[in-house]
């Protein structure tokens, strides 16, 4: 089994336990980890590392991964107060209560960015790379397992590399990936994909044996998070999103096979995608970072000529069932690095059309993605930003309401700004459709309270915008400023934004 | 000289005044005009369509610029109500009174989704383009004057196109254009630009003959606006921005003859690149949308090697010296369509470092561009998150302080957002540089405050950060979120942000 695994023999010697890699940590190191969105990443040293704390000794260390990690990483390391400082997106308990809390320093980024970010050395020299994998290529190459994210960049900029090989993870993901870094400017060219499915790089990490410092072997199971079954209210925002999607094929504005989709993470953006099973759309192809369990569902049926992310993330109760079928998708699929799934470039050029989910939404089409009530981080901008920023088309969804409906979705000014009004196409909530393309910010305020805002809190809304153009002195986007953020002061102080 | 300007004899039947042409124009109608920050725009045919609402008439239209044009056409249109509807930037203000009074609707857009959007038709269709040129040549291209903009997607998609022909515009601007339209997705390629001066397109837009429907000689100068001298304020920014940039080259993080440069739009923006003219910095690279006065004055200092802008924006007491000198820029400068210019696939690939202008900052990094308290439309977004949002570096400047120190452009939380937190690396005033690249929040927000931030509000802004840290339950963006909008509040109130 170890000699498929790991096909350079020199590379044996470095095969060590979790708690000797361990070892390796040094207080004050930046380390690079592989992971996103919690598929591919590494799980038994970080545990063994967060041990070594939990003895007294003092490792703070600061982590940048690709985007979210499972518990062993995230989880124990924010618990056992390793980690100090936290790149780039995240959604365990444990590191966000650190992050609410003041205790550990996060800053939420672009995804897209930080791989460039590494390459520039604007994080500062990165110490080791820990990434898991699924074997060693004879000549020291790195393959990926069920994620990239920023593995390659990290392998690329570290002093040191240490691996998992993970054994739960199957040797069939192999020639799944694909990798390819740009050089930085001035010297970076074009990014060679015309298509989803165009290959423009190596299946594995290439890497400089003598880097690779500790080989370690696990079974741990990627911990995904459960993805809750679809209920109505993603059934009604699936419709409306397909409506507005066959609207824009019937007035020339898509193409009958649509474009590349992109989908957000998490149980809506997976109910949104998985409506498209219903629909009458074929052949589609999906350019994404995260492939979820709706992209399977929709490649089993036939509905998804390809799919193209750097994750591939299955709920727990999918696993199985999904590597026994993954030799049918295998031909279907790419895995890339998020400094290529997340392209700007990329994105511009095929033509995404980006469904991403909001926390909130106000009247003027500004998205809050990541601080509720203004002050506590959520997960985080993850990709939203690259695709929003550069789609044929970027779509918002919501539910229109939240806690019970002491939350409205809509509100006059939202909290925090993730994606601004010059960003946000098209909104979507179980109430309709706002389509903002092309108005001004009196039409869209109209159009959202009007679509897409919850009974409750219509008449609200309404009354906030009236007063806004009436007292306003400028009337650009009417605002009561000392009202603007008061549903968010209410809610905080009643535990409702309800009057 | 008419044969040099018109080389196609068939067309000079087309020829015409500017009140027969202005009589093709029907109530209703879309139209797209050339012009960029003001240059490059028509004057005599728009000034004739305001005689016709002058005389009662009723002609309503919608105007799609490429950025901000002149009184002649801005102004006439928005005085006589012709202008009912505009994208996507001005600054005249005969049409931002109109704007911020509510009889425009006006929506602020990106500069580079507008080309595409043209293209994608998600304005509907374009009835007419007006565009000004230097001359039509043999086969009906249409060769601009000092600005492309987005003429050459207009000409492409309108129903009928009328030229005006500038004989107060040089001929010797023949040859500086680059026009290049990328295809529609699926089918879009890359963009072959590696390099700022690579030139990939044709000198003239491509026109079908029968479209032009009328030919409009006139002689009215661009009305560019007056650059202000540059003062001991904006000699400030500049030292603080041009240190940096040094201590970026000494660390490895920039090479040492920077990356390309873009600079906004304005006087500050004009005085903080003309501040390398004392710079050690040689042979710089501009790639940028507008180039203004101080590009020159580098050109000419033989600091730059090359500009490539999509609009040569020379003040009225330069214009005259300008044109003398052309002879010896001429090789020097390339001008491309704004779907090139502020193209993020170009950007991102040749690792621009953007500098732009900042209405309102506040301490954790978000910008405001556009709306003055939440709700006067200044300018607009413009090309700055073009750049911004896909720069190597993207800076912002601003005077820490502005109406006689009542306002202080750093405030708690700042009233609109045009640039989000994720898309701000540097902040700039007078007062000295805030890095902000990797920080949390609250990092951000204590560098900003102390290295950016004016004597006369530091403590009151600490005073709010410290309460907001001490108070919020969710540490992650501390807030105070029924004070946060209070600066604005109070402002309005009592004319100043002072207690």
């Amino acid at each position: 089994m170890l000699d498929e695994r790991i096909r350079c023999s020199r590379l044996k010697d470095k095969i060590m336990t979790a708690e000797e890699a361990a070892e390796i940590f040094k207080d004050g190191m930046i380390v690079g980890t592989s992971g996103f969105t919690p598929a591919g990443y590494p799980k038994a040293v970080p545990k063994a590392l967060s041990e070594r704390a939990k003895k007294g000794e003092k490792v703070e260390i600061s982590i940048i991964t690709g985007a979210s990690v499972g518990d062993e990483l995230d989880g124990e390391l924010a618990r056992t107060g390793v980690m100090t400082r936290r790149y780039p997106y995240q959604t365990n308990k444990s590191c966000r209560d650190g992050i609410n809390n003041g205790d550990i320093e996060y800053a939420d980024m672009h995804l897209s960015h930080v791989p460039q970010w590494v390459k520039y050395g604007f994080f500062g020299k990165i110490d080791i790379a820990l990434v898991e994998a699924v074997a060693i290529t004879e000549e020291g190459g790195i393959v990926p397992s069920t994620s990239i994210g920023n593995s390659n960049v990290f392998v690329e900029k570290a002093d040191k590399v240490i691996v998992e090989i993970n054994t739960s993870q199957p040797l069939e993901l192999e020639g799944v990936h694909d990798l390819y870094s740009p050089a930085n400017p001035p010297y970076r060219k074009p990014i060679p994909i015309e298509k989803v499915e165009d290959r423009i790089g190596t299946t594995f990490i290439p890497c400089d044996k003598d880097k690779i410092a500790a080989i370690v072997i696990t079974d741990i199971k990627d911990n995904t998070r459960k993805v809750s079954p679809i209920d109505d209210i993603a059934k009604r925002m699936a419709g409306h999103l397909i409506d507005f999607l066959e609207n824009e094929v019937k007035h020339g504005r898509l193409p009958e096979k649509l474009l590349p989709l992109q989908s957000g993470v998490g149980s809506v953006a997976n109910a949104v995608l998985g409506g498209l099973l219903d629909s009458k759309f074929e052949d589609l192809l999906i350019y994404s970072e995260v492939l979820q369990d709706s992209v399977f569902d929709l490649l089993e049926a036939g509905k998804i000529k390809f799919a193209s992310g750097t994750s591939l993330t299955i709920s727990p109760e999918r696993l199985e069932d999904f590597y026994e079928k993954f030799k049918d998708y295998r031909g279907n699929i790419i895995l890339r690095p998020q400094e290529i799934s997340n392209n700007p470039e990329v994105i511009r050029r095929l033509g995404i059309i980006a469904m991403n989910t909001a926390i909130e939404v106000d009247i003027f089409g500004n998205v809050n993605s990541t601080n509720i009530m203004g002050s506590r981080m959520m997960n985080g901008i993850g990709g939203s930003g690259d695709f929003t920023r550069n789609a044929y088309l970027s779509i918002f969804t919501t539910q229109s309401i939240a806690k019970n409906g002491d939350i409205s979705s809509i509100v006059p000014m939202v909290s925090h700004i993730d994606h601004t009004e010059h960003d946000v196409h098209v909104i979507v909530t179980e109430q309709g459709v706002a389509d903002l393309r092309g108005l001004s910010p009196k039409e869209k305020a109209e159009k959202i309270i009007e679509n897409c805002s919850h009974p409750d809190y219509k008449d609200m809304l309404k009354e906030y915008y009236n007063q806004a153009v009436k007292n306003s002195k400028y009337k650009h986007t009417p605002h009561i400023i000392e009202d603007a953020l008061s549903w968010h002061k209410r809610y905080l102080e009643t535990g409702s934004m309800k009057i």
